[in-house]
């Protein structure tokens, strides 16, 4: 091979078809697939794979979907399924259309060792995962997700690459030793030879929005990510997807994970942000957790407080600033004046169930009442909400965290430090081998608990919800500057205003053990009760007395235990 | 002592005097000094002595200097004199207010071991260096300085603390190894328990500018500050003293050393900045220094073209994303509309001739005639200038790097480190021995020679630049948008026009080695010159031609090699 510019090696071979395999030899060492191999068919050591480009879309008239309309499904393609691939996924796209899901989000599906893994330890970025199906079958998923009007959003990880088959530092100056992370060696984004390490990653970007049609990137763990230069490489990135994003005429949205609490990666590149479209909001998260479960251990010790949700609820972060015990410093910045469809919120994701030591999800940890007043809060927040798979009808299934590496000595230190993670948790029994196939297997869903009696109420609510969301002014309308939050920590409750013009919405949230009664601090008028959680309908203790006027012109509320009731305001006959 | 709120131990011990001496007892273990000692009469293990906060100040008068009116010169206490200490600057203080000098920036002052440092190996942040003469002795030069209406500006190292007698670490979790800098641990910026961290360096930048009445601060290298939280350290810094001033109704300035080219360090904190007042600009100073000397070594390989000072005079950054060769990256962003004050540029500094081999000065490289040249450069720029001492009279004397480390392996490990970094330039000689007395003996500048001829000349010739800068209207107003700049390459000739309100000034600097004859891009017009670097004067090759109008109507100009020229627009008579 010849060498070209800023390293690069290269030569025209002739007759190579789709199909051809190849691999690359380094200076007379040893056999490698290319860095930048589209396929993998033998997996992470095997030969790469030429792959047609050619594919028949059919989506001219899909433009991608609103950052403000998103409602995200996420799933891993491993376990959402009996055969866990991306052709299982068709089938059930109808459903997910009907339950009012627009997107679904798929964990990372680059090539990691073996056919079991969440897909963190993916080692070729652009290179889909063969036991999924590989590049055709993810297209053939796209095509089928924007026929049914669902956008498809993709978890990429650009902090670390995965620890078996991990060739990458071979070819060139990809990783430092400057800088580390929890997961393996830390990408040079900022040191000598730097420019070419963020170029692989930024196509990897265009590559999926590009050739894959998919509408928006889901970043892991950017916090992960250390550059310390004056054009931070994921300003470049954003950039440049938004930049193809108008070339291509689509809505294509970059949206981090980051533990940060910085408003800096959600402001735009022009006031020195990294011009994301999005962060996912773990603040949130745990406020509800807490709320719901009691749970005080880790980075829960932080929450606890109906005044957290509601500040979350309000505006974002939980800590802008505050003293956290458990990072034992100060921690955030206030995203106060920051866009409510920058944050994505859930009650669960892969990583607050998966990195519990026995994968347990809510619907294991907490009642049905709160299981539906969870629902409520996520989706009738004005920010973008979040469903993990199976959430929707209460799976009951774990989600384990699981690897199926080659490499036994590899695979014997996850397994211990799995172990020595949850050390102080023998109490609940032994950790899940990682390796064992059995740990997979039982985190798979099990998707026909979807049509059984209570999970289908969860469902039917859930549908409810999200419609409800989609449809109602006052809901649809994300403004934080229309949204009010009271909190009555001694009652437990959080009422919830929102407006968009003349509608208006009010939400009581009850986190109570037991029946309240509360005087709602919203102004007499007609309200008109929408959805109650304790309805019947959804098998709940029965809905309470309807709204009264109290002696001192407010209105007053019994509220169930763990319920959450919607009022609408008529529009048309105060009284 | 008594366990306190966040962590600090206190005991009241009555009947304590000033004078009176102490030390710590951590569990059982070693004495140790007072990290926030405020003397340290017997060097770096010795005890800790109270020191009386009283002083006579008669400053009340003084406001500080507006960052536009600094002209720094810089000053190593120990080689600046014979003494080598504080007092023996007082003396001087009327010379360099004659030269023009603003604001004298006194290399860090931090106790360090022994008594021969350049001040980074500092490790009691709030201990006046004992050899120096200690507190008192540095709150009367402050008042000498300020009854002069000279401004002082303190070099303060919060990056890392120096190797010897660095016992901060016993007493809490001062350091981190998450981060590594060049020169030892990373302090802990941003981890757990690193609020109080922050506060130890916040309240040390109060320090100085309250009880000792400094009127800017120096921060050494803020690239090595490693701080990823929402609110960083840096910004919180700023952010105090500029409240501090507010109280204490004075100017004071905080100014950031970094090489990291990124605007977001002189950018205000409401906009994502740090909210330094101003920075030093390296890039300036190697876009000079190259034209100068030709030499092309380590980062100089990136400038050497008239185009980079043109791009430097007219910017700022010279690297403002450009590929940097010596970084193998692109590298900066722009600094085009950063305001011209917040730039210290210079010739010469501590680093730039201290961390050559042989701590060469441009005394001692080039000609006389480029002296002044250089000169020019530096002080008609619309930033900030800054002197090394003896610069002003062509001082001879190096400035070579020296230590006196009282650890025996320690000295030997600097020595081989010295030794290490030079050893492609055995060529030049043997690496001076830092340890060795006559190393830091050899570095003391020999004032005297400032009046002998041709030092008196060149003396009387930064005298006279400086003076023009104060009082000339379009040199005095710092504005890059009333500053044009133009290079002629095959000339090796940068045109300056600058412009405030009517008045106008247009200057020539020639690096050519010979005379040429050069189109003045001005519009003819009567001008008048006000200096001329070539003339008998200032011991030149003797002026040239004066302006002529050639035949299209331009300007014709020759200029002597090595030359700066000063024109002004006269606003009598316009032909």
């Amino acid at each position: 091979m010849n060498r070209g510019a800023s390293g690069y090696y290269q030569a025209l071979v002739e007759g190579v078809e789709p199909g051809g395999r190849y691999l690359y030899q380094l200076d007379g060492a040893a056999l490698r697939p290319d860095p930048a191999s589209r396929f993998q068919p033998e997996g992470v050591h095997g030969p790469s794979q030429i792959v047609c480009a050619d594919f028949s879309w059919d989506d001219t008239s899909w433009f991608g979907l609103p950052l403000n309309r998103y409602v995200f499904y996420e799933l891993h393609v491993g376990t959402y399924s009996r055969e866990g691939n991306f052709d299982a996924i068709v089938p059930r796209l109808a459903e997910l259309k009907s339950l009012g899901v627009t997107a679904i989000e798929l964990m990372p599906v680059a090539q990691f060792s073996g056919n079991r893994n969440w897909g963190y330890d993916g080692v070729f970025p652009f290179a889909v995962q063969n036991s999924y199906g590989g590049p055709a079958a993810l297209k053939a998923l796209v095509r089928a997700c924007h026929q049914q009007g669902i956008a498809v959003v993709l978890d990429v990880v650009y902090n670390h690459l995965g620890p078996e088959g991990n060739y990458l530092g071979e070819f060139g100056p990809y990783f430092t030793d400057r800088y580390r992370t929890p997961w393996g060696m830390a990408l040079n984004f900022d040191g000598p030879d730097s420019d070419e390490v963020r170029r692989f990653f930024v196509e990897n970007a265009l590559y999926w929005v590009t050739d894959f049609h998919i509408d928006a990137l889901r970043l892991d763990a950017i916090h992960a990510i250390v550059d310390h230069s004056a054009q931070p490489f994921l300003q470049e990135l954003t950039a440049a997807v938004h930049q193809r994003a108008a070339e291509l005429n689509r809505h294509i949205c970059v949206i981090a994970e980051s533990d940060l609490n910085d408003v800096r990666v959600i402001q735009p590149c022009h006031s020195g942000g990294y011009g994301f479209d999005a962060q996912w909001n773990d603040n949130f998260h745990h406020a509800l957790h807490t709320l719901l479960t009691g749970e005080r251990e880790g980075y829960y010790q932080d929450f606890g407080q109906l005044r957290h949700l509601a500040k979350a609820y309000a505006e974002g972060f939980v800590y802008s600033g505050e003293h956290s015990s458990f990072r034992r410093r100060r921690h955030g910045s206030s995203s106060r004046t920051i866009p409510a469809e920058r944050f994505v919120v859930c009650a669960q994701n892969h990583d607050q169930i998966g990195n519990r030591m026995l994968g347990d999800r809510l619907s294991t940890l907490i009642c049905f009442e709160a299981l539906k007043l969870a629902a409520g809060v996520v989706v009738l927040s004005p920010y973008l909400p979040l469903l993990f798979m199976g959430e929707e009808y209460g799976e009951s299934a774990p989600f384990l965290y699981f690897t199926s590496h080659s490499d036994a000595a590899l695979a014997e230190a996850v397994r211990r430090g799995r172990r020595e993670e949850f050390s102080g948790f023998a109490w609940q029994g032994e950790v899940p081998d990682p390796q064992d196939e059995v740990t997979f297997l039982r985190s798979k869903i099990n998707y026909e608990l979807k049509d059984t009696a209570g999970h289908r109420t969860l469902l039917d609510f859930y549908r409810e919800l999200i419609r409800l969301r989609g449809t109602n002014p006052a809901l649809a309308y994300l403004s934080k500057e229309d949204t009010d939050v009271i909190a009555l920590e001694n009652k437990k409750t959080l009422f919830v205003r929102r407006r968009c013009g003349e509608c208006e919405v009010f939400v009581a949230f009850s986190f109570a053990d037991s029946v309240i009664a509360v005087d709602a601090p919203v102004p007499p008028g007609r309200w008109q009760r929408l959805l109650d959680s304790s309805d019947e309908q959804w098998k709940g203790d029965g809905s309470l007395l309807a709204l009264k006027l109290s002696s001192e012109g407010e209105v007053g509320l019994q509220l169930n235990r763990k319920s959450v009731v919607i009022y609408e305001k008529s529009l048309e006959q105060p009284i």
